[in-house]
Parts: structure tokens; sequence; C-alpha cells
């Protein structure tokens, strides 16, 4: 059968998945009516908000649509425009399981512990397969329309399949930077409002109903939490998937016959790796010990094992066997690769994956030195629980590093760049899976809040608790895991942008050797940007959260019924003043990304002349990724530790929940928050957007005449 | 006259300068009996410090020294040698300097705010010119017993002289750096804990004299801020011209008789700049503003505009006219050049230092935006200050690095790689006068503490409390100084390795590009350098500061009498404490850097060849830099910034001293600790040590035949 046939099938599974699991999860028992009522207000937030987040991208999204239509030709905006409308897409029906599935899983949770994780694990795994399976069917849809029906070559002078590839990923990483930073922030402004004007001032527990920003809060784990994050992992997983193919259309068009192959070779890897994660899903079940995070285990080591099998059977049968010998030569070097060192390429990505992992899991999870030291820390104050978790987050960063690095070289030593690619997409292959666990998070982390609103039996909230708590070190995972990936992907967009530099502009002597002082001027320019873009999202972090805390305080003042538990706070009015601020704030950091490659080109371009101006993007694009890799892993790792130092306090350490070293916790939480779940996790797609801008810049230039 | 001959007059006018303004210092009035005895037990706890230090540091040396002399000769050893003393001498002078002053200055501030200044700066005046002239005389004094007196030659393929000045670099950044971090554990160890268990816990004021560990926290001003900022700014001094002067004798050779003069030429420039340092110590006087601030840009900026006619005067003399054409070639291009273009470049030095000082201004001083947004976040408490904290950290990264990615660009433009080293050299030439401002800080910090514990008038704290406060900018500054100034060395160090290689292994093809994966590895594993170093120093910081903590719990507990203000407490145990932890604590992080660069190029090669290894190693100089230039400019500035925003609460906005707002601020001031007086500074002598590592490896390799 044809190999991207064959893929689009695999993709369908997925929707197909999706769609019987979600009406198993809506069959569930929705509570009663005062947990219905609450979910419905969250949902209704979650949704006003998403409305309004997507009318606005959508004016972006069009203003660029026009420029790539204008530039690069109408195939290349469709490509963008699909890439965009389908993560927003992923973001939504994720965003509506989950809205849908916490009020069940508090439910659920009535009946016990593994009833609860059941729940919320499908809400997730839906998620995780729609993500998955929705970035599949774009890619493989587009190129199968591509070159199968609309008759495109590839391997020849004819750019259109490679441009359209590209503009596809481009749209993905629009949206996903704006979705991740909007709901980053709201998410964070929401609750670090709601934590500091409700826990710190009024003294009333998380969730307390009397709290005005308390719906706010929940909304911010859909929009943030599932919606973002689910559009992030779409980006990522297009972005890579879609290099990979961009590469081996660049390079390898020297293998004539067997190109066609190896174009649909990523796709079918991801389409058998689709099958493995849903098998996965069906592993997670509670042991004789109870432990939900070894639950969550079992599911991924099922779909990594069967997903080494998987894989060799798609490279074998895309290829016809292992050993088949092929070749290609870059900068004058022959490099010669087999299925069978693709293979190993794409163990290497597997391992990374389940060795980022466990790393994270180590940094973040209650059951180790590093959040144990935190939380000792805080005995001695909010000061020094602040120093340990800062110099925990720095530290978090050197294993990944390591890990990474050491990808990298035996990728490279098997099969060159291409072996790189397999590797980042063997990696990506497993999203579907990861997403689950990830997406399960802010379903628990909802009930949890349904729960204590409709003051169900305490019974109750300590097993949504329990399924919480495992949240914070999936969600830490995801992102470490997104920005591993991406550390490799940049690599192969870098050398996609250096291919295609050769081919536009074969007479212009670029140097990219360290030698050359633009080139570092670009490195520091790129390090530059996670640094500014991390500052700005956690301004408009405090900046929304000031206002929040403003807000809940005139509602306090204004109507004194609502502290007495009389009458009902206006929930709606902070939904609506996060929901304004968030999308205000989302703006500027989002276009940074997109503006400075274009920027830099353009300045260094006058200042030393077209080679130096290339010399310096191509810098700059690396110069991203080394400090974003840093600034991201630190970011995601050291929030996810200081929120479990905390309940590793509240589960009765160090003097337990009220005494002076929970404060101190508190704090660390608080200012993890918008370290992990905006600025961190949003400077993934913000490498990904560099690295495309300047791809496109380049195709653009070469279609208007600069070369 | 002999150019290096008259450079080492001007840096014996620096030691006169010393000897005559200590004498002027030393012979103001010493305060009162009580004075008198604080200041001596801080005297004593500062001088067992060091001298414990110094004791453990010579270990190492001796190790070091010894294999340098089997590895690379004498000569190289004796370099070593020099570098190493000389950086302790700076580092001990000062600090007695110090110790002595700090009395006389709160003394001095019962007179009048002027009195208290003019005593405070003409203190810190003495260790910057120290720092700056026998950081001078150690190369002036080593070149010219080499060249004039021992006869080797430069310009040909006796490696005598580049190697030992390399050696003797590599000997003050190895003190530089323990001495840094030592000193900087030490002081925030002290300050922190002392903090801790006395405002917090015992609700005593800040030096109160019945705290056990004010001793130790006013001893650590002087061991970290004085004596290791001293030995930090020497070493900066030392490398930066330096690496000028062996950049200049491998890519000048083709000069011939003109070498000789572009070697002193460096030397020559830091003399004048000596010089025109002293006279503008003199035009630091309060003006009828009573501005501190003020008075200490005065006497800059007078010393900053006569450097730019003493630089002109030095460039003419050397080399006979501004406009004699030279050249150089490099990987085939020639660079041509005259002394009026390195006039330009040296401007540019000067400019880059101007802006420096401006900008980290902007970030930490009480009158802009960044310092009154941190003072207003903390309104709403713990969270929010450091929230907005770390965000100005991050954003403060962004101009300085505009700064000098400018001033890359237009030295190149100018002169080459030889033209960044001018520029870096002119930033260096005016350390006397930087430092100057810095020691002064430490000085000022000691007389508040004295005049409280001494429970002198309230108005005498006041002006000690205004000098204070400028101290705090004037500390980021030097730190924003030298790294800034540590961005330019490290692209001249690279470019000298760079030579190096070429010259040492011909043969061997090393691609510096971007394109090959080991230079992607080599600049992510040198990033992460930073991160790691930094986590060690902040990790450091909070157990020794723990430590502390509980030493003092302890005090209080056996002896009630210390808080009943009946008895004393034990100062000199807990400054013990605090000087073992210190001790102990700095060993590994400092080894790190030196091992860092001989581990990546031996397991590179390894794994990937000998010129895979070189190219690594090179990108891991420069990943150390883009990496560092980043943390510690946010550490620096973020930490300064929190520092003065707890003091522009304290001056009695958003609630004053006391309020909710000003604990949230104590509690960012805590954070900003170990950041800008430990982790942050210690980043700069760490990437000149990896650098010089890298230097000094490849003619071990060479001279031991592995070419």
């Amino acid at each position: 059968m044809d190999l991207v046939v064959l893929s689009i099938i695999f993709g369908l599974l997925a929707i197909v998945y999706g769609f019987v699991t979600s009406r198993q999860v809506l069959s569930a028992p929705a509570g009663n009516a005062k947990m219905q009522e609450i979910a419905a207000a969250i949902q209704e937030g979650a949704q006003a908000y998403l409305k309004r987040q997507y009318t606005t991208i959508a004016v972006v999204g069009v203003v660029v649509a026009v420029i790539i239509a204008i530039t690069l030709g109408t195939i290349s905006a469709v490509g963008f425009v699909i890439g965009s409308v389908l993560s927003g897409v992923a973001g939504f029906i994720g965003m509506n399981i989950s809205v849908r599935s916490n009020v069940r899983t508090a439910a659920a949770a009535q009946t016990g512990l593994q009833a609860g994780l059941t729940l919320a694990f499908r809400a997730g795994a839906i998620t995780g397969m729609l993500v998955a399976g929705l970035a599949l069917l774009a890619i493989a849809v587009f190129y199968h329309y591509l070159t199968a029906i609309a008759g495109y070559t590839i391997g020849g002078d004819d750019r259109t399949v490679v441009d359209g590839l590209v503009a596809l990923a481009f749209g993905a990483s629009l949206i996903s930077i704006f979705a991740r930073l909007g709901g980053g922030i709201f998410t964070k402004a929401a609750d670090v409002g709601a934590d500091l004007v409700g826990k710190v001032e009024a003294g009333i527990p998380e969730d307390d109903p009397r709290n005005p920003a308390v719906i706010a809060d929940n909304v911010g784990d859909n929009v943030g939490d599932c919606a973002g994050m689910a559009a992030d992992l779409f980006e990522t997983y297009v972005v890579t998937v879609g290099a990979t193919m961009v590469l081996t259309a660049l390079l390898l068009k020297g293998l004539g016959e067997g190109l066609g192959a190896m174009m649909a070779l990523p796709l079918l890897i991801g389409g058998v790796c689709i099958v493995t994660s849903i098998i996965g899903t069906y592993f997670v079940k509670l042991g004789s010990s109870n432990n939900i995070m070894n639950a969550m285990y079992k599911g991924f080591l099922v779909t990594a094992v069967i997903s080494v099998g998987a894989i060799w059977w798609a490279i074998d049968y895309a290829l016809g066997g292992m050993e088949s010998p092929m070749s290609y030569t870059i900068m004058g070097n022959t490099v010669d690769f087999t299925g069978r060192t693709l293979f190993y390429c794409s163990l290497i990505g597997l391992v990374i994956t389940g060795l980022i992992i466990w790393i994270t899991e180590y940094y973040t999870s209650t059951a180790y030195r590093p959040v144990r030291s935190i939380a000792k820390s805080s005995e001695t104050g909010h000061g020094t629980n602040v120093i340990q978790g800062l110099a925990i987050s720095l530290e978090s960063t050197a294993m990944p590093t390591l890990v990474i690095c050491a990808g990298i070289i035996g990728a490279y030593q098997l099969a060159g760049l291409i072996g790189i690619a397999y590797a980042a997409t063997a990696m990506l292959a497993l999203a579907g899976m990861v997403v689950a666990l990830d997406a399960y998070g802010p379903v628990t982390d909802n009930a949890g809040g349904i729960a204590e609103m409709a003051g169900l039996d305490d019974a109750v909230r300590e097993k949504t608790d329990a399924l919480d708590a495992v949240g914070n070190t999936t969600k830490a995972v995801t992102k470490g895991y997104a920005i591993g990936s991406a550390g490799l992907a940049a690599l192969v967009l870098f050398a996609a942008y250096t291919t295609d530099l050769r081919e536009f502009f074969p007479n212009l002597a670029v140097s990219f050797s360290l030698e050359n002082p633009y080139v570092i001027v670009g490195l520091l320019l790129g390090a530059l940007l996670p640094y500014l873009f991390g500052a700005m999202g956690m301004t408009a972090v405090g900046r929304a959260a000031g206002d929040v805390v403003l807000d809940v305080r005139n509602q306090f003042r204004e109507n004194p019924g609502i502290m007495a538990g009389t009458s009902k706070p206006d929930y709606a009015r902070t939904v609506d003043l996060v929901t304004k601020a968030a999308i205000k704030e989302m703006i500027v950091p989002s276009l940074l990304p997109v503006l400075a490659p274009i920027v830099v080109y353009f300045v260094i371009t006058a200042v030393a002349g077209q080679a130096n101006g290339f010399a310096a993007l191509g810098a700059l694009l690396l110069g991203v990724i080394v400090s974003g890799l840093f600034v991201a892993i630190s970011m995601t790792s050291g929030g996810g530790a200081w929120d479990n130092a905390k309940k590793y306090i509240e589960d009765g350490h160090h003097g337990g929940k009220g005494s002076e070293a929970h404060k101190a916790a508190v704090t660390g939480d608080t200012v993890g928050d918008p370290y992990k779940d905006t600025a961190g996790p949003a400077v993934n797609p913000m490498i990904k957007i560099t690295n495309i801008v300047a791809l496109l810049l380049l195709a653009a230039l070469a279609a208007n005449g600069a070369g």
C-alpha cells in the first residue's frame, strides 16, 4: 500500500480512538447539580477565552497568510493556514474534553482512586491521540495532495513541496506560541492572583468558592495547561517531522526512486507509534502499591517497548529491507547509511525520551533530593526556599544537556544529520503517549477544585490531590521532552537553512565559523531572545496577577456578603479581566521571535554585507537553542520542584500545612508558577519560530530575486 | 624612553599613590575605644580567613605550578607563580586597607557626609590603583625581563614569551576564581545567615551587636566584596592586556621591527590611564545637591575624558605617529590598520564602559523603573517581589548585550581582531577608577555596621547608609564592566586559540563551522558550565548560611545573656565556622572550569578524532561566554535591583520599614545576595580560566609531541 496513505490511515485511527474514548468519558456520571453548575462556569469561561484568543490570533494569521501568499505563493499560504487551523483545532478539542472530564473525574473519585485515575487519564489520552493524529494528518494529507494529486515533484528544482511543508510548520508554530503564552499568562495570572488574595490575604483555602478568582484559576488550567500545551506539542510534532522531510528532500535528492519512500518514512514511523501509544494507554492501571506514577510509567514503558518493534517494521516495510545502502553528500563529505542505522538512530530518540522523563522525575518528584532540599530550606524562610529552588533550577539543566549531547553525537556518527533528524522524529513519535500523561494533569487539578467548591467529602479531595501531585511531574516531563526534542530539531532546521542557503545563493561565501565575529554577534543576539522573552512573560504574569488582586479586593469590599458566604462573587468579571489581560500581554513577546531574525539579517547585511547577514542569522538560530535549552529546562524543572516541595510540606513534613516552612514553600510555588507554566514552556515554540522564519526569509529572498 | 620601562614607571606611580594615600587614610582619627574594639574584631576575622584561604589555594597552586613546569617549562611556571602571588597580594592589601578605613569612615561620618565620602572613596582608590598598578607591573616587568634581560625573542618560533604570558594570566585567573568564590560564599553565608536568624527570627535590627553572626557579616564585606573583587579585577586586567599582547605576537609577526612597539602599546595604554585615574580621584566631591552618585560620576567622567587624550598620546608616542599603515593576514584575508584606527577602537572600549555603567545604574538605582517595579510588586507579597525581580534580572541582559555586539562589530570593522583586543584593553585601562568606585562599597558597609554596633548617633548611621546605598550600584557596575570586558576578551582568547591551533597542528583540518555537530556539542557543554557553576555557588551559600543559623540559635540557647545584652556572643566562633564552610565549598566549583576543557577535549577526541576534539573545545570556549554573559549580568544586575528595592522601601515608600512590603523586599534581597555576590561575579574568572586552560592544553599537547 502507498506509504503515505497508510500513514493517513494510522492518523485516522487516532481520531477514531479519540471519538470512541470521548463517548466513554462523556457517558460517565457528571456528579450532582452543584458540581455541574461549577463545571459549567469553568466551561463557559474557558470557551469565552479561547474564542477571544483565536479571534485575535486569526487577525495576525490572516496578515501573515497574505504576506506568505505574496512572497511564496498560494500553496505555501494554504500550508500555513492548514498548520494554524489544525493547531487551533487540537487545542480547542483538548480543552473541550478537559472541561467535561474534570467534573466526571471528581464524581468518579467518589467511588475510588482507580476510577478517578482511569477517567482522568482517558481524558488526557483523547487529547494526546488527537494532537498526534491531527499533526500526522496535517502533514500527510497535505503532502499526499501535493505529490500524488496535484503532481508536484520532489528531488528536482521545484520548491513547492518543501516551501509548503515549511509554511505548514510555521502556521503551527505561530499559533502555538500565542496559545502557549496567552494561555500561560492567563493560567498563572489567575493562579498567582487567586493565591495572593485568597490564601495570603483573606486566609481562605485554595479553591474556596468565596474567592472570586477561583473559577478563573480553574479556567486557566484548561486554557493554559491543556489547550496551550496541546498547541505546543502539535507544533513540536509538525515541525520535527516536517523538518525531517524537508532535510530529506534537500539532502537525499541523489536517491532518485528511493526518495519517495524516504520522504514517507517519518510519517510512517509517526503512524505506527500512534498504534503503540493507543495500546499503551490500556496499561495505565494502579498496582497493589496504589502508586499513581508507576501506573503512568507502565503505560509509557509498554508504548516505548513495542514502539521499538513497530519502528523496525516501519523502516523494513518502507525501505524493503534494513540493509540497502543509501548515501548523501554534504560539503564534500559522503555519509553512508542503511535502514538499520536509521533504526539505531530512532532507538537513540526513544532512549533520550526515557532518560529525560527519568531525569525530570528525579528533579520534580517528592521522592528525591532536589525537591526535598527545597522543602528543607523552607524551614529557614522564604529567602532560602527561593535560593535553593533557583540552585536546583540551574542544576537541573546538566543531565538533560549531557543526554542531548550524547544523543547528537551518537546519531551523527551513525547517519550524519539525517540520523539526528530520525532521533528527533522517534522522540516525537511518542507524543500521543506523552501528551496523554500531561493532559491528565489539568483534569485532576480541576477535579480537585470542583470537589472543594462543591463541598464534597475530604476523602474525595484527598484522592484528587493524590492524582494531582503526579500531574506536576508529568507536566514538567512534557516540557523537558518538548525542549529536548527542540534541541535536536533545531539542528535539523539549521541544516535545512545552510543547505537552502547554498542552493539559493551558490556564489555567496558565507562563513559559519566561530572565527567570524558576525557569527559571535549572531550567537549573542540569539542567546538574548529567550532571556528577553522570559522577562516579558514573567512581567506579564506579575502585572495581570496584580490586576486580579485588585479586582478581588474590590469585590470583597463592594459585596461583604461574599466572605460571609451569603452571596456569590462575580466569577465572570474576574474571568473576563484575566482574558483581556492575557490577550493584550501575549502579542508583543510572541512577535519577538518572528521579527528578530528579519531585523538581524537586514541590519547586519546593511553593516557588513549579505554574506555576514546570513552568517549572523544562522548563528542567531543556534544562539536561541543554546541559550533557550537552558532557560526552558531550568524554568520548567525548577518550577515543578518548587510546586512539589510545597506539596511535600503539605504532606506533613517540616511542620506541615500552616507552618512557617509552608508559607515559605507557598512563596516558592508562586515564583515557580510563571517560570514553569508561562515563560519556560513558551521558549520551545519560540526556538522553532525563529528557525522557520529564517527558512521562509531565505525562500522569500530567493523567490524575489535577492539572490 | 623604552616603552616598557615607561609603562613600569607608570605602574610604580600607582604604588606610590597607594602608599601616600594610605598614610593619609591611616592618619585619620580611628574613633572611640568601642569602635576600635569592633574594628579589631573584624580585622582579625578577615585576616584569619584570608590566611586560611590563601594557604588552601597555595596547595592547589603548587600542584598546578609543578604540572606547568613539567609540561611547559620553568619560565611558564615562574609566570604562573607571579600571576598568582600578585593576585593574592592585591586582594590582601585591599582587604587590609578596607578593614582599617571602615572605622575611620564611621568616625569621619560624625563630622559630615563629605568627610565620610572622602575617606571611604580614598580607601577604595588605594585598592583601585594597587589592582591596576600591580597588574600592569606583573605583565610589564615579566615581559621586560624575558625580552630585554633574558633575551627571548618574539615574532619567531620561540614560544617562551607567549607561553609565559599565558601562564601568568592563568595564575591570576586561578587565584581569582578561588578568591571570588570563597570570599563570595563567606560574605553571603554570613550575611544571609545573620539576616535570617537576626532580622527574621529574633527580630533584632541588622548589625545588632547581640547577633553572634554580625562580625562575620562585616568580615564578609572585606574578604568578599573587597579582597575577592580585587583579585577578580586583577585577573581581568592581566588576562585582557596579556591576551592582547599574545594575539599581537601571534598575528603581527610580519611587522618585523615594529612588533616591539605594538607589544608594548597595550602596556603603555594601561600606564597612561593609571595617571588619568589618579587625577580623576581628586574630582570625587559632593556638589551642592549632596548627590553621592554624581560625585562618583564626576571622578569617572574626568578620568574617561582625559583618557581619550592620554590614549591618543600613547599610540602616537609608541608608533611614532598615528597614520603609519600596518597589516596582518588571517585565514587568507588581509586586515589593514593604523594607529588612528587603534585609537578609534580604544574609544569604542571607553564608550562601552560608559554605557555599561549607565545601563547598570538604570537597572539598579532607586531612581528608575526597574527597582521601583520590584518595590511596588512587594506590596502583593514575597512571591510577586521575587517574580518581578527575576523578570528584571532577565531583562537587564538586553541592553548590555546590544552594546557589546555593537562594540564587537565596530572594532572589528576598524581593525579586525586586533581592534576588538584594543577595545577590551581600553576598557580595562580604566580599571583603577572602576575598582576605586567599587572598593568604596565594603568600607561604607562596614562603617555602617560599626556605627550601629558602637551605638553611635542615628545621624551617623543615616550618613553611612546614604553612602552605602550608592555602593550597591557601584558594585553592580564593576561586575557588569568585568563581564562585559570578558565578552570581548573571550573573543581575543578564542582568536589566540585558533591561531595557535593552526601553528601547532598545521595539518589538522579543524572545522569551527556551526554545521559541525561537534561544535554544537561544544557550545552546549560550554553553555552548561555557568549554570552548573551557578548552581554550586548558590547551594554552597544556602548550606553555609544554614550552618550559621544553627550556630547562632545554639549561642542564643547556650547563653541567654546574649539577647538580654548582659553578655557578649562568641563572634569568633561564628567567623571560624563560616571560614571553614567557605573554604570547603569553594574547591569543587573552582575546579570545574579547569577540568571541563580537558575532559571535553579528550572525550570528544576519543569518540570522533582529534580535529573534532579541538573543534568541540573551541566551541566550548565560546559557549561559556555566550551563556556566561547572560547568567552573570542577570545575576549581578538582578541582585543589585533587589537590594535597592529594599532600600527604596526603607526610605519610606510602599509602607516603609516593617511593613509587609518591606518583609517581601527583604526576601528578595536575600535571594539576590548569592546571585550578585557569589555565583554571578565568579562567572567572569570562570570564563577566562576555561579559555586559558584551553590555550595551555594546546601548548602542552604541542610541546609533548601530540601534534
